[in-house]
């Protein structure tokens, strides 16, 4: 299957890397490939520069979009050029994965529109100002409505992939990446136990 | 504090980025930066690319040298001018974190003789072999020995890295940071919980 990241300046370094982490260790299943809207260099505030290709040499056919967060998110949301992006390679895509803050980028094109959703909680109420159609989950570590996966704050991705991996994989093949990879698989998506702390 | 990653092709991702979003996220107080040998574009075969500087542009008076692990540390560890550095650049360090076979390069400097250190248990007999006066802790999900703290693979690297910040600023900073990034911070440093599994 082939995964692309979408990458921004100042998306949050987890948001991204412990999908890829995941969705990586299994190189015979998976192609992980890295998008921007203008592809090359991008940068975030933890001293962290990747290369980039450039969202329009992105594959027709892709079978997985992951959207991060990040503090770049609250610049992105309102950069209509890779709104309409978003929206193109998302409807384009076989499933989207959303991380944190990722979620409102996703929303601004619409596509979440009556369909159920969640993000980080400690952001919730600007996310949800950017998809107000859209039918937002409080309590959900992450959501899966159709093709769209939606995930709370940072680490709650690393679960959704694992989540993810569950759905396609069996359960199995997930416990496996997460022994190998030696992390505390928090399997409940219905609750955040990190909104009350 | 300024923390420096070292890279090297085939660096394992977790193992870098996990930290690094934990010590990212107090811009206030830790400043990173990433190296390599040789400087410029380092890769990983989950398609990560990324810049890094010259190690030897590194800050002579740096508080902390973290060395990740992956597949690239099997080439590595026989590359004797890297280690010659890693030696260097952790006698001038304040502190040196290594996550999974990371430690295997350590090892090498014969820095970690007479110390005890721990690595990934699936890895530990090869890794063990790069260092055989080192007291290898086989138990240990991470292990501190005065300036060297040594963590087994992968996600261990950031229950070490959040023990690190309880060591310098307590365990209310410590726990803050794991809450924002919503991770299941595993406390316990001394019983590796995935070695059975």
């Amino acid at each position: 299957m082939k995964l692309a990241v979408l990458l921004f300046d100042d998306f949050e370094t987890l948001d991204v890397y412990g999908p890829v982490e995941i969705f990586g260790r299994l190189t015979e299943l998976y192609t992980i490939r890295f998008f921007s809207l203008h592809g090359g260099l991008i940068k975030n505030r933890h001293g962290v520069q990747v290369i980039t290709e450039q969202l329009d040499e992105i594959e027709k056919n892709l079978d997985i979009f992951l959207i991060p967060g990040g503090y770049g998110t609250r610049i992105e949301v309102n950069n209509m050029l890779l709104i309409e992006k978003i929206r193109e390679v998302s409807n384009a895509s076989q499933y989207v994965l959303t991380v944190c803050t990722g979620t409102a980028l996703l929303a601004k094109t619409g596509l979440l529109d009556g369909r159920k959703a969640t993000s980080n909680k400690r952001a919730f109420t600007w996310v949800m100002g950017n998809g107000e159609a859209v039918q937002w989950d409080k309590k959900a570590r992450w959501v899966i409505d159709g093709k769209y996966y939606t995930s709370s704050g940072v680490s709650a991705g690393m679960d959704m992939s694992l989540d993810f991996l569950k759905d396609r994989h069996g359960v199995d093949l997930a416990k496996r990446v997460a022994v190998e990879i030696e992390y505390i698989w928090n399997r409940d998506k219905d609750s955040d136990t990190f909104i009350a702390e």
